[in-house]
Formats: C-alpha cells, sequence, structure tokens
C-alpha cells in the first residue's frame, strides 16, 4: 500500500524540520529512565511547580471559587476560604457571563483586560488601551500568533538573539520563514552590540530575506542578563532606522536577582523616547503567568499588548484568535490575579506577601549559589544569572570528549548532557538547542530545583563534571591542580 | 513613513484570507448592540454556560479542590465537599508532578490520557493506547494541529462537507491548503451521497489538487444529523480507496436527540469492518469537554486519538506539540472527570446523573421546539435536529430581499441576520459562514437558550421572519393564508 497522508514521509516538511529542544533528545531519554526508576530532577524546562514551589494561597483560593461558585451560597464557605477571597470571586464572575464555562471574547474578558492595562499603566507611566491587549494561553501561543501574522514566506526574516530560547527558532521554521541570528556576546555578559545587529541584518538582505521583525527576550533566556535602558534605546532606534516590530519577550520581569539593572519594559523606554518614534516603533510585549513567583505554568496564562500596531492590523489578529474561541478562561483570572494582587489592608496582604517575598529571595540565593557551583567547577565559566530562572554555562570540552562524541555521532553538548543525565539523573538542556557560537559548549539548566537540594545538586555536578573533565583530558597540555 | 511589518498591507495574506463567520460581521455587531445596552442572545456559538446552563457540580467540586490543595489538609473541608470529590481531587494531584501549577508532558498527563483510553474502550468495545491519545485545549486545536502536520501547500486538499464548521475553512485557508467541498443534501436529512463524493474528488484532481484527508463532523455541525452506520462504512471504504485519512470532529457524541440513530464512533465502524481496513485506514477522532452536557467551554479540554498512524508520525506531532508545552492542565483533569465520572454507589452519582439527565432531555425537548418553530413561520423549512447543539433552517428569501440586500453590498443572508438581530436581539450566523448552495439561503442558531425562554424567542422570530416575508414579497405571486 502506497504511503499515506500522515505517514512521517509526507508530513508538512515545515513540521519535520522544526527543533524544540527544550523537550528534544534529552527530556525523551529524561522521561525513560524515570520510567525505569532513576530519580531524575527535571531542569530542563522553567517549570517551577513541577520541582516543588508551592503556589501562591490566594489565587488559588480566589480561582478554586470561581470554580466552585456554588460555594459562594455556601454557610460554611467562610470556614474555608477568606473574606477577601470571596469577595474577589464574585467580582471576577461578574466580568464573564456564565462563569469559568462560558468562552469569553477570543481576547480574553474585556474586565480582566482592563486590570492589565491599570498594571501596564502603573508600571510605565503610561495610559494602556486594553482593545490593544489580547489574553492568551501562556505566552508561547501569543508569540506564535504574532509570529504567523508576520511571516509570509522563507524570504520573511526575524533577528532572534543567540543563544535564544527555542520557541523562536521552532515557530519560525514552523510556519515557514527564516531566522537571522544575532549573537550575544558571552564576554560581555551576553550584551548586544548594535554593530553586530546591522550585520546581521545586511547579511540577511544579502541572500534576498527581508528582515521584519526583532525578537528581544529580558531579561534574557537562557542567558540570565537583564538589558540596560542604553541598550533599549538603540535596539529601538536601530528598529526604527529597519523599519522592525519589536517583539519584546518580558516573561521574566518578575525575577531580577541584582539590584544595578531593574526590570524596565521596552515600552516604557519607546514612550519615554518621544515622537517621533513613540508614534511610529510598532512593539508587541508578552508576558505571562508561569514565570515570576507564581510559576502557574499549567495554567496557560498569558496576555500581549501591541503598541502603534494599526487597527487593520489589530482586527486580522482577532480574526484568527476568534478560530480557536478563546484563551482557557481559569488562566485569565489568574492574569486578572497577578496583575492586580491583594493590597495593603486587604485580609489576604502579609500572606500574599510573605509567600512571594519568600520565593523571590530563594530565588535569588539559588541563582548565586548555581553560579558559584559552576564556577568552582574544572573548564566551566558562567556569568552570574540577573534575572529570569536559568543558568547557562559554558562548558569547555577537552578535544578527546569531542572526538569521542563525534564518534558517537552526538553534538559534543549533546554528549556531554546524556553523560550527565546518566550520571546524576540532573536533566539539562544542551546549549546547541539555543544556539552558540561555533565550537563553544554549553548547557542551561534552571535555577529552580528546592533550595535544600541545591548543594548535593551541585556537588553531584561538580563530581560528574571533573570527573568528566579528568577522563577526556589531554594531561601533557594541563596541570592538575 | 514606509508601511511596517504589522500593517495590514503587510501581514501574511493567509492570515488575510481566512474567515470565520461565528465571530464574524454578525457576532460584532451584536457586541455593539450590548455595549450599547441591547439585550442579546447570542445563538452564534454553542456555548451553553453563557445561556444560563449550570456546570456540573461534582466536577467543579473536583477541580475546585485540585486548585486548592491545601484545602485538603483543612478540617473544615468535609462541611463543603462531599468524600468522593475529595478522593477523585487526591487521586488526580497524585497522577501530575507539581499538581495543577506544573507543565505536564505535551501530550498530556498520562493518568487521564489513561482514563480516555479506558473509555474509548468501554464505549468502542476495542482497546485504545494512552500513547495515541493527545490532550489539548479543546478540540479545535487539536484539529489545528492535525492539519497543520497534513497540509504542505495549496496543491493539498482537504474533503470538508457543506454547510461545515467554519474552524475547517479557516484553519485550512490559514494553512495554505485548499479545502475541496463536499455537499451535504438538505432534502436527504443533510445526508451524503458518495457519489458526489466521488465527483468532488475528481474536480480537485482535475485542478491538481491532492486530496489527503476527509473531515466528518457526526452529529452534524451545523446541520444536526447524525450518520448512520451504512454511511460511515461507504466514507471508510472510500478514504480506503483514495487513500485519504479520516478526521473524525465526534464532539457531539453525547448530544443526541432521537433514538433511531444513537452516537456511533468512526473507529467503532472501522474496527468492526475487519482487515484489511482495520489496520489501513488512517483516522484521528476529536473530543471535546465544551460540549455534551457538560458545556465546559471556557476551561479548554479536549483530546485526539490516532488510529494507524505510524509511530515517527506521532512522534512528529509530540514534537510540534511540545513547542507550547503543554495544554492547560486544568482542561485536563475536566477531560479525566468526563471520560470517568462518579459510579453507581459514590455520593455524588445520583446527583452528577440527575443534572446530566436534566440537561440532555431539556436540549432534547429545546430541539423539538426550534424546529417546530421554525417550521411554522412563512417560508422557513427546517431539518429536525438530530443531535450537536444546533439548528439550521432554510431561509427562502424572496426575490426583492434579495435586491435590497445586493444594492447594500451585504449576502442576503448577512442581510437577513443583521436585520434579525436588531429587530429582536437574536444573535445568529448567516448560513453563508458554513457554505450553502448557490442561491440558498440558511441561519444557524444553537438549541442553547434557556428552555424557559425559548417560547418567547420562537414567538420573536416568527413575528420578525413574517412580518420581513410580508414586507418583501412581491403579493401578485403568493396568497396570503
Amino acid at each position: 500500500m502506497s504511503s499515506k497522508a500522515l505517514d512521517y514521509e509526507n508530513l508538512n516538511e515545515n513540521v519535520k524540520k522544526c527543533q524544540y529542544a527544550v523537550r528534544g533528545e534529552l527530556y525523551l531519554r529524561a522521561s525513560e529512565l524515570q520510567k525505569e526508576g532513576k530519580k531524575i530532577i527535571f531542569t530542563n524546562v522553567g517549570n517551577p511547580h513541577a520541582l516543588g514551589q508551592k503556589p501562591l494561597t490566594f489565587p488559588r483560593q480566589v480561582i478554586a471559587l470561581c470554580q466552585a461558585p456554588f460555594l459562594l451560597d455556601d454557610p460554611n464557605v467562610g470556614l474555608v476560604f477568606p473574606a477577601d477571597a470571596i469577595a474577589r470571586a464574585k467580582q471576577f464572575l461578574g466580568m464573564t457571563s456564565g462563569g469559568l464555562g462560558a468562552y469569553s471574547d477570543s481576547r480574553g474578558i474585556p474586565g480582566v483586560r482592563k486590570e492589565v492595562a491599570e498594571f501596564i499603566e502603573r508600571r510605565d507611566g503610561y495610559p494602556s488601551d486594553p482593545e490593544l491587549i489580547f489574553l492568551t494561553d501562556g505566552a508561547s501561543k501569543g508569540v506564535m500568533q504574532i509570529l504567523n501574522s508576520i511571516i509570509r514566506g522563507p524570504s520573511d526574516g526575524i533577528l532572534v538573539p543567540v543563544p535564544q530560547y527555542p520557541l523562536y527558532s521552532a515557530s519560525i521554521q514552523l510556519l515557514g520563514g527564516s531566522l537571522v541570528p544575532y549573537y550575544l556576546e558571552e564576554t560581555a555578559n551576553w550584551g548586544l552590540d548594535i554593530n553586530d545587529l546591522r550585520q546581521s541584518v545586511a547579511q540577511a538582505r544579502y541572500k534576498g530575506i527581508t528582515v521584519r521583525a526583532m525578537v528581544i527576550i529580558n531579561p534574557g533566556n537562557p542567558t540570565g542578563q537583564c538589558l540596560s535602558v542604553a541598550n533599549l534605546k538603540q535596539i529601538i532606534q536601530f528598529c526604527h532606522q529597519e523599519n522592525l516590530v519589536l517583539l519584546g519577550d518580558e516573561v521574566y520581569q518578575q525575577n531580577i536577582y541584582q539590584d544595578e539593572r531593574p526590570f524596565i519594559s521596552a515600552r516604557k523606554v519607546l514612550l519615554d523616547m518621544g515622537l517621533p518614534l513613540s508614534k511610529e516603533v510598532q512593539l508587541v510585549s508578552f508576558h505571562t503567568v508561569s514565570k515570576g513567583y507564581w510559576g502557574e505554568c499549567g495554567q496557560r496564562g498569558g496576555y500581549f499588548e501591541m503598541t502603534n500596531i494599526p487597527p487593520k492590523a489589530v482586527e486580522e489578529i482577532y480574526k484568527v484568535a476568534s478560530i480557536s474561541l478563546s484563551p482557557n478562561v481559569p488562566g485569565q483570572i489568574f492574569m486578572g490575579l497577578m496583575v492586580n494582587p491583594p493590597k495593603p489592608g486587604d485580609i489576604s496582604y502579609d500572606q500574599y506577601v510573605r509567600e512571594s517575598k519568600g520565593i523571590l529571595e530563594s530565588l535569588r540565593r539559588r541563582a548565586h549559589m548555581m553560579t558559584d557551583g559552576f564556577n568552582s567547577c574544572r573548564n566551566v565559566v558562567c556569568n552570574f544569572t540577573e534575572g529570569a530562572m536559568y543558568s547557562f554555562p559554558q562548558i569547555r570540552l577537552p578535544p578527546r570528549a569531542i572526538e569521542t562524541a563525534n564518534k558517537l555521532g552526538k553534538a559534543p553538548d549533546v554528549f556531554y548532557c546524556l553523560r550527565l543525565l546518566e550520571a546524576t539523573g540532573i536533566s539539562t538542556v544542551p546549549g546547541s538547542g539555543f544556539g552558540q557560537k561555533e565550537g563553544v559548549f554549553h548547557l542551561r539548566t534552571t535555577i529552580l530545583p528546592a533550595e535544600e537540594d541545591m548543594p548535593a545538586i551541585m556537588e553531584n555536578f561538580k563530581k560528574f563534571n571533573d570527573e568528566f573533565m579528568e577522563k577526556y583530558e589531554d594531561h601533557k597540555g594541563y596541570s592538575r591542580m
């Protein structure tokens, strides 16, 4: 029988081509080992609750009440839920017609979009229009919607930082566009050089590619750097000159682990720059409930906000959103709660602050523990995680390790990460999944393992790494300490 | 300044081309009127809770507890939740690592996929493999994933019934494929004629299109018919001969309003047919928590099950699913609850049965009220809604109404539906959004308005319709009764 529509040979080529390393070979092998009974530490994906982070109590109380509205009339409800959670649940239910079981408008519940707009205004100091905010099933879905609107074919290019979060490479491949890389400079703390950027665009143009958009990830994933205002200004000016839409992936804006460079949104910097840029540069900014101190990944809540996108284009994006009817409504409620949490004086305020501060401070300590741990290892160097949730150490693999990997038909960093997984149960993602300069190797790990487990994890890592290096190093060229 | 990447002119043409009438012109106008204070009855979309259907109690209790796991240790929890809901919540939480806040595997929680497989086995009498079941954010997202895997370009065709649910036309346009229509015959109760199907494929082939898949919607949307076993056998044989993947949209399988033709899954019919077909015909079946007596649209839960899809293709579909990390976890729990509801002897069983039977019986009565109501109107004929949630009456528009519409630049059925909306607040979808034969006009309405409101709605409809007909009819050619 001839091959069929859903046989591998006949699949959409873009589907076959795309790669998503975060759940690639390493993850699949880790899942196998877990099935076989090995204890696996999944640090391949920023999934805090899977590594033991507790959900914030107040939002879970509110969502539980929204899911069970009949409790609101139960005389005993006050025994298990605080009054402010009950009031907030009533408020949310009043924003819907039909509660959590009804499709909302395809852009999301108007009342929640209004709360998001008010949050953005408080954050940036400029008003925001709820009609230009679309709620999404997590930020990834929003990114894919926008890329789908932009990309018309292989001659449309999207500037993406390298190393990058592979959502971008995978989506661009899936949509049949071209990824135009710009390199972040590891020795300059993963900074971005506008001259390199210019060169990337020139090279792409030479190949017949029209660069149409530029992605920034701030704070960086996997690289953890926080962009400075000066850098953001350069980027915005560059987008203006080159007529690019700026896509601002700002999902880690709550995850900041140093005080020198607080998070500043691309939108604030753009509007601060004034006319003509503030009215001309197109910007789409993305946010999520999956990161921050919330970590509510499984709920799939997110939004994007559009700046300087003309109404006719917004309408088209709305139309496409409407095909999937609506983002999940509980995820929308989480977004409302995230942007409008308990206030001073509310019954749940102290608990909310205590819980979120606890998570954030612990993440900050873990960021240090991890960077210090990696830097204590032989042939490993690592920039400090200024923000986001990842550590991205460079692993200087000895030539013999590279040869061995080549013989096994594996990329050298994949080889290293597989060995690490088998030896320690630590499931990381090889740097090649994010892109790296030729001949340089990394891995990405989250900083999310529980704080009390961190010393043992770093010790196991060091033991594995140093033995690995010992095994593969050419001792003639190195002296052992 | 030259136009920018996210200006209308520069958008992806497939984005601009696609149409989704369910939330199209009529819906937008209805939303405007609602903002202006008019009472709107949204029957444009199968959204039961928005029209007052109450959620089933037990699943909401379970999900509330899963969202608030700290309640499981609360000594007062038994005062507001029954013991079987508490036990079920614990069981679900035990299936996750990290509860509802953690990404699951991109195919969904293994334990829930196992429950789905067991449900399918009970329903069809054949075992089902959880590894071939992927949970999705509602059925629509699953359909789009599968179409995305199949469609390589404009010469790939997908057979779609006309009238059809516009998810199919919109997704095929968005993905750059070709829709190949096959017509359902209104006078034969929306039946399907295999000879017409053959002709559709031949015509497509003549135009250079390779037909690769065939969509069936059973029970039908918008047409409401239930496919007979004989019809399903013909379809499967046809798919075998023509080497097509059969896409079985079976989201309304719980919504059956007659006893002559119960729902039978395409999978059961296929496996009943035995070798070689049972091992050769590729089938993907879709289901959801949004329909049935659940109507949990806002939760966005669904699944697809693959039959005879080779492992390498399944892997590719898994890879693409992994780019969006995971379907929302609460929606997965709803799916687990739907396929494995309370059993006889459970504390909540009686209530669950009472609630679901109440909804289903009321829907059956409403199906009759609506069909009878439409058939009592001048120039309106309507097949009985055997299943699903819609009524799709044919509106025989007088020539002068068609002329007036043409003068206003509106399709005649859009013109009629807009007038209906302005006069009565009833928000329907014109038949042209689903496809209909040239010169024949319909509208789609859900049968979902509350039963007690139904007589008034049908009366308002009749009053509007009969006056409309009166106004536009050429009295020379008609006699008034």
